[in-house]
């Protein structure tokens, strides 16, 4: 539809048609910023985004504002070097750490969406040796693993800690690694993803529970009774299926409230 | 009214007009529900029921749905095997951890209303050695028994953690014991019963209360001055009655929401 | 105006003219109960009183219900042996705990205001052997001293911790002593008296956010630099002054609700 | 305009046309007023000012009114050493505290805005010898120093901590010193500055949520990962950029809230 020159390789384009968005997945990515932003998972910051189910080489999300701030015109959508597909975003303010959808997309065919947030007491766990370990049944998919990336290991002293190149985006991916549904980012948040958004936006939520909890359990003090593998292994697989009953009321009194 | 076969017996049937429900009961359920997610001791998850005062075998429960989100269209009537008794609710999604209710309802007569939730600050005390133990006022029925349930000694490792079938509700059920007013469930939540709906209400709030307060004495250290037991039960006596007053508040504030 | 029989004293009442309570009074009793519930200093429990400017031997209070949802209608006269005035109140349900107020205002001609609360981080600090003493300079008046009421040794084991008598009301109001600000109560909440109603609810707020600064310097760990006696004093009278502003907000806002 | 004698030197007066405020800024102080009171970070108490951009000698702040009152008809014009210097604002009550203000613009020229709060977990590290230190990407500016002012030392025992002359103001702006963006008070808050209210106002709430996490982390355990000397320094420079992000969505939700 435009002739005009962009850095975006021809490729990457389409026809508006093309890229037109579902409306429905649009609401959906709405009302999952809105709903982590209510819930204090994200703050000012922080940024949701899920795969394109018609081109698994695309994802959508917000341009750069605040979660909670999100509507339905805001959404974009990027290719896997989260670059814009559509001429008519040329210019539309990005967020600088989209690289860590695209390259965890990439590198995780099975994740269909990814929640960055600053997750605020989730931060405390990385930054300290304890490691965060799923002790309440809906966050058992923290069995699958919660590895720490420290930006200071990947590319040495000085960073600002954001993932604002592809390169770091890949590091924080391979770190993720094949089977895990979060990485800690070391005085930072955390990344989480899943195989849907209304289960991405769950484990969000239920990351910062468990870290709570937990920190109230090291309170307590003593042993703190985990779940054991086999445990998070079979209530992560009922939680893929139990996420529908608090997305149906999150994405209803979000979408109620624009 | 209805001929089509069912999968229940006959004798949990009843016509329309016996099993219609009585508007007031069904508007403290719904009052029950959005109070306790109101006061975060229910989230998206959770459920309360109530035993149905003209017929001790059956009890009202919403369908299965966010409990901030129930409305009078949503409570059904179910038999103390959890099945529901009216065909009309044929087909209509129930929690899946209804058991827990009917096989609570079987066990103690003297209990007519029951909350299940995943009591946030209740939960670390569910895997920790430390007990749980009244040391407000209000949470005197704490010194009746807080037994923990550990499903993982109950049935063995490997379970998602949930009261999914007849015979775990039971086990639970034991576990509850014939005093307590709470069983704690590991890694999970709890199970709040009472003589009535407000005070199971009052006494699921509670419990939540006094496992931050007690969190808050642990944190400033030293012996805890808790509650003697001569003190739990004459002040669970005094709450008995006392629930009236908060339940009063929060029914009206709760239904005028709707 | 009625001639119908009353335990109470006849030299304890008036004509309905002398009784009439002044509304600018009662607006700012209204406002305080519902501003320390908004503050989460008051639950559905607790009560607030202020002594009648124009006989010192009488105090205003509301009839028994949750703080929250006093209104102007709720307002009644007491004497200090806490029983009401006006014949037309005869047979309304009193707070069971008034003999709190009664009975302080009859040890302490200097306390013009009463609040008794379950002041939530405040409880834990009754249980334990730490000193609750002030760190953040709006809470100087803790160090007029935080003694501890504990029932059991007043009265012996097995009472429901609750203030229910005017003996018990007594023995509170010696404890309180003549100089302190706040007694606590324990495993129940605690006292806090004022030499004006806007005083005295700015007291139960501070004091309820200085337990919390205090929790989290134990948390911290290491000696807690408190204010000393000489900057106690101080503080406590500025603030004397200084509450001014925050009651001038709190009350607008609270009215601004009803 | 006026003859009327005044104790202000005639040359802090200026017609009423050059006194006449930047509208757009005077709506920034009114929403950087409210969002910290929504935010949590001022209470009842508590300033925010910011130097005029037309003559670095002057500073606008609010009447003395609780910040989550403020409105454009509340915002003065002081001069540097914290007068009022329109005829018309002449018998208005002033924070009794606006020295902090305008002894910190004497000293730091690269300052353009202030906040004075009691950040309610910054008190507690006010009063512990745990230094504050950034570990969250957001508070890299903590990196430049959080130095404490103890006032006991700066005046001796007996103050009620609060700083009400300018001589306290210098010794306080003296504490902050040239480098740091925070100045720690004993028992009573903190100072934040920044080179633009946006930055300030984000930099007074991240300095709370560092606190926050802060606390956790001492909570969990263990050396703390703080962030290096290199990291805070590249974050801070990140975060005087990015701070435009959240303050359009805060500026926005303040002002529609009026």
């Amino acid at each position: 539809m435009s002739a005009k020159a962009s850095p975006r390789s021809a490729a990457s384009r389409r026809s508006d048609s093309a890229s037109r968005l579902d409306p429905d997945l649009v609401d959906d990515l709405v009302a999952a910023n809105r709903t982590l932003a209510r819930l204090n998972v994200l703050d000012a910051f922080g940024h949701v985004s899920v795969r394109d189910p018609r081109d698994p080489h695309r994802y959508l999300m917000s341009r750069s504002i605040a979660p909670e701030s999100v509507t339905a015109a805001d959404i974009l959508l990027l290719d896997l070097d989260s670059q814009t597909v559509d001429p008519k975003d040329d210019g539309k303010l990005l967020y600088r750490e989209r690289f860590i959808h695209g390259e965890i997309y990439k590198a995780r065919p099975d994740v269909n969406a990814v929640v960055h947030s600053h997750s605020p007491t989730v931060v405390p766990f990385t930054v300290t040796r304890a490691k965060l370990r799923p002790l309440l049944h809906n966050a058992g998919f923290l069995g699958l693993g919660t590895p720490l990336f420290e930006i200071r290991k990947a590319v040495g002293d000085g960073t600002d800690l954001m993932i604002l190149t592809p390169n770091l985006g890949k590091d924080l991916a391979k770190k993720l690694g094949k089977d895990a549904a979060v990485v800690l980012m070391r005085g930072h948040g955390d990344s989480v993803v899943g195989p849907s958004l209304p289960n991405a936006v769950f484990r969000a939520y239920y990351t910062e529970v468990n870290a709570r909890q937990q920190l109230a359990a090291i309170t307590i003090g003593g042993p703190i009774n985990f779940m054991t593998r086999a445990e998070a292994i079979t209530s992560n697989e009922a939680m893929l299926r139990a996420s529908a009953r608090p997305w149906a009321l999150w994405r209803k009194r979000a979408l109620a409230e624009l």
